[in-house]
């Protein structure tokens, strides 16, 4: 794969594994543990410029192209898949208000969202509808005579909800699908922390309900109508690429401690790596690794060329690196046993984490549904 | 598959599924938490003979045959794997001292482990050495002149360690392999708990050291050298009879929960069970669910008549049922989705267990080993 | 599995696997290979009682229970699903009729479908509208005044229609499910055998054409209105049941032949049986084969008993052993290598044939979604 | 994956695509019911100049890249695995000669390989020693005071032996590993055909007999002993590209089928892709060729560059795509039913097909014993 990535990409590329060596191995577990994640590490990766790395410079981003960026995301899902959710949902909520949002609207919340001033969240999910926007039911009410939205809703699973500062609230104004930004200090608005949960624990996942919650209309991102074509798939491309290269940091977690593990544990005096059917599991988890890194890159080249092919490059690539993360997982645990289950091994934390890869931004059984979708649509392209 | 059972294995069936149902269910998800079983379920459990399942009524034991002992595994693995470990562990020493042991250690043991006033533990693994017992460095050794042995050594990943009164604790005497009873108050015993599992969090794992321990020669429990043929044989047989059992019922826990969800969750106003995608889970769940069912019971039966196969038999049960727990709780958590994550559905707790059922008392990859070597070795019993 | 089995079950198990070896065996591939079954192997069943094997002796049959009846068809099944074939559409047609025709359509048909005299096809299937009955377009009319009906319809991949003298033909009469007794030689049928098959090329399939075909009402099977409800039912359970051992048999083949390759192979002077890789496939093997023997056993025993549970029984055993099959005969072709493709290998024959195993008497897809909904319907009876 | 073909590139594709829908497309069901390839469409073949792709123009070849050579097997592979082997042993001896090969056997041969005159074949798998070159027992001998070397061995599974006028043989010399061009019509040269294959039948294999077969000595492939080292990773390195590429050639095969018929047939009114399970399965089978599509692209491309990973990249892309091949023939031909069985659809043919891919050039099991082996011989690329 190196190939395929410029000099530059590839200096960022050791650049970010640098970080995450030094600044993310270490902590991993212990903020797993402890279901948080610290603001020093937030606040380390803002000043490398992490959290605006696809924002233009002229609102205090990166401007790093998206295959850039999807190397961000993996190096960091190597290490922690709840550290890299902050990567996600920032690029989620910065690239959809960068697209779709007011001028006043990307003044005031790029370059916060870029120096990690304010972390963002993407609120979309809900305990009934799940991620089904035209079933929402948080709505959005206008006060006559004023330019003031009134919201009550309840939405659940939000990722990093428990740091944001603010939020894009998915709801419905008059029937049609609406997005709005929403700052956390809002009166009405609470979160209810969800804590537990059997993988992902530090990444901040919350309820969020808001209760008469007042809001000038100004905060609505793009005209009404607009959110279910245009802003939330800004958001939910993003979420994809971000999951994707992140589940395939995690499958080369897998891949490189099951690689060390099996070199060096001796059992009867020879390295583990000798016995066939552990070369069985390093074999596949080698060729997903190599095939997922190459569905990773094109889903971010492709998005960086605006081709059309982005969308469904994106979906083949989350559904691809989630599922052999989760296999990957498995098999990391299996090959270490008991040692692989204890927290002192990354591949328990692995094994928490790739499941819900399979769940965020689209579960499985969504991908397939939209990639039979889009391939059965490319009939016509075929010639007989 | 009621059929293959007795009328009094049914009414013991219900009575063991009544207990889980009011005394574990509603505690399981705060034991794994809590990362301990509280006295008062064991205590429960003892007064129900549950711990003293198999072993002669002479003994305090409740003499039920190896199909109510697998019946009894299966209704605690539907809840708890963690609680059911005291029922694997139980047996795995108490049968192996029933088999083998002297009469004055069965004396002195086996009533105490009925009443569950003494929780033994069966202490193989040891960090270099995992269960291969040639390989075992824990050493005992004869002070001259005395009944006295000295033991030094290391053993981990000791189920219920934490809570055991009394260890089956195997190693080596002349570089023949020997087992041997040490109480947990023995001077040099020191036992160090094991936190922060992905699954199996309650089951009390602990390292046990042993410095200069001094224990009578007459806890050796059989001859020197036939710890390896005889002892050990018999406690693995009832740890894979119970681990067998107990995926079944995390099998059949994923199941249940999967159809009560699938029956109730709506989606656009129709059961999610409606959709061809979940169906097909349901329905190779169920089917996993039938053959597991068959296969434990197959082996419990085998058991029960001393047959010959009855080895390969909890061989081939808990290698296929540890498996399809494994397949069964990633789908039932996928069906629910983040919901499923959470511990406030029980199939969070299933995710992290069932991959522990496929490492402890031999490793799928085992299995894998004798099973085949076992069918090949029936090469001459086919025709051609 | 032997302690499930009477000893006269035993006996006639150990009788078929007897003529199966010295009758079948030796020349299944050349069977294969010409497309074709010789009468005079055919003969030599009926001659055994084979083809009336679950019939009354009323009706020259042998009366033996249904568990009988699946050791006949896994005895079959492990040398030649074509010919097994023979024994499945036979007892299709004749068990329906045994259980829903009249006593003139018993006395006609019964004695010379158990002697072989006749042999039956249950014609269902049909170009455009599968095996879907309420999309049947095969039409029956009453010509007018007479006792007589027309037909007229296409039926596809009719399994031995190329050999049959009597077809059980499914259609619709005034709108209303019908099925109807129709011989081979009445005017108006023909029948197109359908040759190049990749599998199951032996067991005579064809196109069925109707056109204006004339039948006395008598022919007819139960009232119109009953062929959906109660006519096919009968016999898709016992296609169901034969198809399930069938496979198994045909499992069972490919366990059998791995294990005998695997132990005389050498590899560099040890047996292929010891390298971990092939030992994994042949556990995965056997214990396949042990739990769809036991599923097996089960539907049939249920069937025997005329419990509710012997349809979802049928269902599970088919649906486990038709993919198992499929599993095991791509594993057993994969340890021979090159070898294990050519027709010399009873592998290469397993291979196209497990597949078919797979979509006849109801493909994968098909039980996934019946037993699926079977599974959801029990939610009533689960506790929580 | 148009992104990464040149303009040049894409034309090729284009042509050989038109050529295989014309020429190949129409026949190649019937070539494998024939077991033969007509002469005509090698010579058409030849005669685009398809048989010397990779050969310089010096020797009458087209110079391709690697990349375009990837293509034109695809395109071939997607319509007839068993045509596509003549590319793949024409390829395999061509590059070993124009690597290792004497001036004046690349005189004398590449020009006829590459006009199609002669076609070769790689003459290594033996029946006892399989594709190990340290077991073969293929033996040289010098006929003392001459330059003439004498042959005595047995050949098998050689893939076109039957139409083949030279073969690249195999054997040993003084214990030393030795190649050899042998010309069919050597007196002591026997071709047996091998028939009744289950796919993969119209390749021509066949067993090679060598009795006291005199060659010059001039006919050597590089010095003795060169054979293991240089001559053979030459040849199995091109045969691993090919079948790659060809089996990613029958899931494109299988997955345009698929796409074809969900959208075309009716259920119920509906077309069959609204079903979920059908498209989870499209969608499993369209990311696998995507993925698929890369590694092929990759390994073609890192061939082209005589990079390092070259020979990783050909084991991972042949490894996955021949397992991919086999998962999406047994799902293409499940979603046609009964139909997807005959030789009227591609699916039958490529089931057979599919699963010899994951044999020849190397087992699954070699490539997991190789590319784990490689995999961890990176450990110390690690920096952990």
């Amino acid at each position: 794969m190196r190939y395929a990535l410029t000099e530059q990409q590839q200096a960022r590329q050791a650049e970010f594994r640098d970080f995450v060596a030094s600044h993310v191995d270490p902590h991993a577990a212990a903020w797993e543990r402890a279901q948080a994640l610290p603001s020093e590490i937030i606040t380390m990766m803002a000043g490398r410029g992490y959290l605006g790395a696809t924002l233009p410079t002229g609102y205090a981003g990166q401007a790093w192209d998206v295959v850039t960026f999807g190397q961000l995301n993996e190096a960091f899902g190597r290490s922690s898949s709840s550290l890299t959710s902050v990567l996600t949902v920032q690029a989620m909520v910065a690239m959809a208000v960068l697209k779709w949002g007011a001028r006043h609207q990307k003044e005031t919340w790029l370059p916060r969202l870029a120096s990690g001033e304010v972390i963002a969240a993407f609120a979309l999910t809900e305990p009934d509808a799940g991620s089904d926007l035209n079933a929402l039911t948080t709505e959005f009410t206008r006060r006559p005579g004023s330019g003031t939205l009134v919201v009550n809703g309840r939405k659940r699973w939000i990722t990093c909800a428990q740091i944001a500062g603010v939020f894009l609230v998915f709801g419905k104004l008059d029937e049609q699908p609406l997005a709005c930004l929403i700052p956390r200090s809002t009166p009405g608005v609470t979160i209810d922390p969800i804590r537990e949960l059997m993988g992902f624990r530090a990444a901040g996942l919350a309820t969020l309900s808001l209760v008469n919650v007042e809001v000038p209309s100004e905060n609505i991102v793009a005209k009404p109508g607009f959110a279910l074509s245009h802003v939330m798939p800004v958001g939910l491309q993003y979420g994809r690429i971000s999951t994707a290269c992140s589940a395939l940091g995690l499958l080369r977690g897998c891949f490189e401690e099951t690689v060390v593990y099996a070199s060096e544990r001796k059992v009867d005096g020879h390295p583990l790596g000798d016995i066939g059917m552990i070369r069985r599991l390093i074999a596949r988890m080698g060729t997903d690794l190599a095939a997922g890194n190459l569905l990773c890159h094109n889903a971010c080249r492709t998005e960086d060329e605006h081709a059309p092919e982005a969308f469904e490059n994106a979906l083949a690539a989350k559904y691809f690196t989630s599922q052999a993360a989760v296999r990957a997982a498995s098999d990391a645990v299996q090959v270490r046993g008991a040692v692989g289950c204890h927290e002192s091994s990354p591949t328990s934390r692995y094994y928490g984490s790739a499941k819900i890869m399979e769940i965020i931004e689209g579960t499985t059984q969504v991908h397939e549904d939209l990639l039979g979708k889009i391939y059965l649509g490319q009939r016509a392209m075929l010639r007989r």
